[in-house]
């Protein structure tokens, strides 16, 4: 791993317009959260357009509170249903949902990015299924950002696959190494997988199993698979640049680091941030946490926009769209047979 | 739950003498670190006695370093074999290694309990087949207190059931709440179920079963079951005394709050306790992490001599044994059977 070029601009980055479509009711505190968000996300950059999509009147608080110069950058899509936290995901991700307007606005090309601060299950499901997966890609994975004093560590996935299966959590060690270095301009990236300890071997059955299948899968930009690494490898960074687990541990996890950083003791600047980029679907997504508040969104809002002028997602899909269909049409690896275990 | 009398001593911690085994071989960076906590536990409690378990010149190393009058209250039993961390704990607990002595030295009564710095693997097996578990445990379960400013979290199990089941997670809650209660002080002890939101029906397919189980089941010393709680639940505190999960979660978990709060910018006492209560087991048994420190050994020694002191594990065991029984007999019940799911 070299670090010397850690921005793939040199440092630079590159601006232009980005269109960002936001959805207004995503999140626990919507709408409220999402208009401060975005307000601040306009104030902070220029260049950025923004397509609020939700109800009339919670568009009509951004435009009133934004300079009159200022309005020719928001647009609107009003659309006044949602998806409750509580709801199941697939059964209400109806045509007529905030985080499926986004997504579809994405999809016909009037935004470039979308940012939903969920639930996630919903935003993940509509931009699955009105984007499209790549190639090959059994589930799209979740990665989040988490700051540490050896530059961000990638963990994926944080929310997607609950009961995760081998040949997801080695598709999501492909794409994180393609992002990895696409976004984060990390050469030759690490990646890690998360266990209960270091040494070969340590585990339950499906860390066991994906261990010795990720030995044996090519990583693109020069990734490489380190073995296994531990939770506070995460939060104090230094073995990997990419930590991959389950969905369901990766939640935790991240919450975890959450809740323990978010200590008055710790500086804002150490708080992780809570946007998380979607992996594996054919467009641009930035997920938030449900609990966002709006300095959340506004910076769900900033990547989402870094990574459409950056052109990320396509330079992972350049990156890993060959491993992914090649992974896929061996998928018929089970646990027993990694493991070496007879029915 | 009320938290006016959190010692169910009065705060007044019983005195008298506590005779712990110390596995000078356990650990990471045995027997240094372990010989540190010694003299550290040593000098911080006079009424206290170890007994060291190991190689006779690292026990010597602890004798030379007391005071002439202090020396009394030190004896060794020579032992030199050990289990590697890398080793597969039950096929190398054999007689002659230093954490089974320890176990075994409790179990004839020399000690009142043993502290070890791992492998955790190791101490448990050998605790468990030594010492016996409790009627009806399938699994017993490490539980480590977290601090808060709630007060302590108790999280349970940190690194034994791997590859968890409802019933060792169902029996888990019931020991956690006994625990919390003996130990903590917490009259009626709200017990959680991790998980990755907070609305029910949210999670993978053993916590949604464990829910359905958790809300059927009786559990000691007033405690209730509180419904699902998230990652940031365990650093931050609030909802539950007591946070039932498995001990692969549960080890990342923990791990990735120690890595974060490890931080500069946090104050030493933020730092949680690196030694973590066997429950399940029927003797008083600490395990430390495998990369503790000085203070760290020392703080399990703490916790062990305290435990005795309160006689917290047959309180633990009086509280818990009839409902571990009872369920233990009802353990035909399946993940599909709580789902609803037919086969």
């Amino acid at each position: 791993m070299t670090r010397s070029d850690r921005s793939p601009h040199g440092g630079q980055p590159p601006s232009g317009t980005a269109r960002i479509a936001v959805d207004l009711l995503g999140g626990d505190s919507a709408p409220a959260v999402v208009v401060d968000g975005a307000l601040r996300a306009c104030s902070a950059d220029p260049d950025l357009h923004l397509l609020l999509v939700g109800p009339r009147e919670s568009a009509d608080e951004v435009l009133g509170a934004l300079a009159v110069g200022d309005r020719e950058r928001v647009s609107v899509s009003v659309v006044d249903r949602t998806v409750g936290m509580g709801d199941a995901p697939m059964r209400h991700v109806r045509r007529e949902s905030t985080v499926r307007a986004a997504a579809e606005a994405v999809y016909a090309g009037r935004a470039d990015a979308m940012v939903s601060a969920g639930s996630s299950g919903a935003a993940v499901a509509a931009s699955a299924h009105v984007l499209g997966r790549l190639p090959g890609v059994r589930r799209p994975g979740l990665a989040a950002h988490v700051p540490t004093a050896h530059g961000p560590v990638l963990l994926l996935d944080v929310g997607v696959t609950i009961d995760g299966t081998m040949l997801e959590l080695v598709q999501h060690a492909v794409l994180g190494a393609a992002y990895a270095a696409a976004a984060l301009g990390v050469a030759d990236p690490r990646v890690g997988l998360l266990s209960i300890g270091s040494e070969p071997g340590k585990g339950d059955r499906l860390r066991r199993a994906v261990a010795v299948a990720l030995s044996d899968t090519a990583l693109p930009a020069g990734g490489r698979y380190i073995g296994l690494v531990e939770g506070h490898d995460v939060p104090l960074g230094g073995p990997a640049d990419v930590v991959v687990t389950d969905g369901f541990t990766g939640n935790i996890l991240l919450k975890g680091i959450e809740g323990a950083t978010g200590r008055p003791a710790l500086a804002e600047g150490a708080r992780p941030a809570r946007g998380a980029a979607l992996l594996g679907v054919a467009g641009t997504v930035v997920v938030c946490h449900g609990s966002a508040d709006g300095p959340d969104i506004a910076s769900g809002i900033a990547l989402a926009a870094r990574l459409h002028r950056e052109r990320v997602i396509p330079a992972v899909a350049g990156l890993a769209d060959d491993l992914l269909t090649e992974l896929s049409s061996a998928g018929g690896l089970t646990i027993r047979d990694a493991l070496g275990e007879r029915s």
